[in-house]
């Protein structure tokens, strides 16, 4: 099962390709970041990040996809760019034709970590343990679009055993 | 000049097309709304909003857009929505290549009735009166995406007169 995870942003969206072989074992397959240059108009920032998105589903070929659930801080106008960046994805997903999951954060925390508080240095760290990393994955963003595919696999790893 | 105005959202988008003639007059080419059903999943929500989109542009050809800016009120869950919403519109927009102008809300009250509180009936008449439409232009979605475009008609008409 080869599962994408997606953090979505307009300057910089983190996405994570997770693989869990049979023997449950997880690995990373690729992650980085899709990033957009903030001196272009909105409209051509998210048609970059479509194209972006659509070049990795075109390489791997994920079967589902995992994406962050937004949650609106203190920052409604940066809350309305990562909306409107998030429906783009949603957007080239559906086009796509692929199952999508939506995670909150915190469940990510708690899924990975056992405690939804944990801070990004422990969340880090069980990423870089759950895939067998010698180092913990970089940039910030990337490393959240793995946690969100590894959450995805482990929520749905008993019904999947259970098939 | 022929102008496509859009009030974005995910149950329901407004859309109006409206020329403005060599003589200045202002002439409604079609208006309505593009529904989605609220019990289906939200990309597929997009997907169907984005090919309405694109059906609309490829009918009748507009030279250019204006779509209103969002502001989050206190539903801050539909707020999320909408702005998904608008960034699939932005999408469609900006692969077809068209110039695309953003306008407050508040901007659209001041240019079509002279005040910035003018409630939706004076809007809703005053429409009417430029478009020079027997009856109010409905659904209000409808109308308010005749208004976004009027907006920039008028907004922009010293600008085009004087190339």
């Amino acid at each position: 099962m080869l599962v994408l995870g997606l953090d979505p942003g307009t300057a910089r969206t983190g996405y994570g390709l997770v693989r869990e072989h049979p023997d449950g074992t997880l690995e990373a397959i690729a992650y980085g970041v899709y990033t957009t240059t903030p001196d272009t108009p909105t409209a051509h920032r998210l048609l970059s990040l479509y194209h972006q998105l659509n070049q990795t589903l075109a390489n791997h070929h994920p079967q589902q996809v995992a994406i962050e659930e937004l949650f609106f801080g203190k920052n409604v106008t940066t809350g309305i760019k990562v909306a409107q960046a998030r429906g783009v994805l949603l957007l080239a997903l559906a086009q796509a034709g692929l199952p999508i999951y939506e995670y909150k954060p915190k469940t990510a925390k708690m899924t990975i970590t056992g405690f939804g508080d944990a801070d990004k240095y422990q969340m880090q760290e069980m990423i870089r343990q759950l895939l067998g990393l010698e180092n913990i994955p970089k940039p910030d963003d990337a490393a959240d679009g793995l946690a969100i595919a590894i959450t995805h696999l482990q929520s749905t790893r008993f019904e999947r055993l259970s098939e």
